[in-house]
């Protein structure tokens, strides 16, 4: 079901800074750079071969990468899995058992389509499933 | 320098149940099984298109992993990029003045050799570096 890991999520506390260290030092090029007001994120993806790094700097403190940030520190956040087709994955996923976050796709970066399952559900691993736009 | 994602570490409690849900429930087939004993895990790998998870459940609480579960619960743990000289590359990190856990590369799963970089460095993310066998 899962077809590749699509991207890691990184909480930062410095956007800029960590682009320096991932582009400069790591050779990963960005790709593309959203503010995703509705989850209160400035992100920045880079890529490394079929996959990428998605650095997210919260907009303020009380947004779920704030409060991630406040509690455990910045560090790495959540892994996305590429999934042809994000309603036939939820079917899956639900008739196995997990609890969701996100009973119904909404919108991600890149007008991509997400939901994310629960960490109590897959051993303390925040996991989303995402169907790109493209 | 990072040429792709190699795999992402998940600490778990129980390996053979993580094992089911990534297996079974995600579609990863599992490529590789062993016990590490001097990092003190008994480790499983899952493919998912050029990259892996790795599952990783310590062999004690005395452990590396063990900390992490009694300090952070189970979860991700790292992320390993695939570098195509270790040697070439810890040159490269250290001239960029990054703190390393391991000043040389040291024998990892599958007779790969791997090298940390010092979580300090690089915002929280346990960073490890690696040169397949293959």
């Amino acid at each position: 079901m899962f077809e590749r890991i699509d991207h890691i999520g990184i909480a930062v506390t410095d956007l800029e800074e960590a682009i320096e260290l991932y582009e400069k030092t790591f050779g990963m090029p960005v790709t593309h750079r959203e503010t995703v007001a509705e989850q209160g994120v400035s992100i920045a993806m880079l890529q490394t071969a079929e996959s990428h790094v998605e650095l997210m700097q919260p907009t303020g403190e009380d947004t779920p990468v704030g409060r991630f940030i406040a509690k455990r520190g910045p560090g790495i956040h959540h892994i996305g899995y590429a999934v042809p087709d994000i309603e036939a994955a939820l079917v899956d996923v639900k008739a196995a058992g997990l609890r969701l976050i996100d009973e119904k796709p909404r919108r991600g970066a890149a007008d991509s389509r997400v939901a994310f399952l629960h960490p109590t559900a897959t051993g303390g691993v925040l996991t989303e499933l995402i169907e790109s736009a493209h």
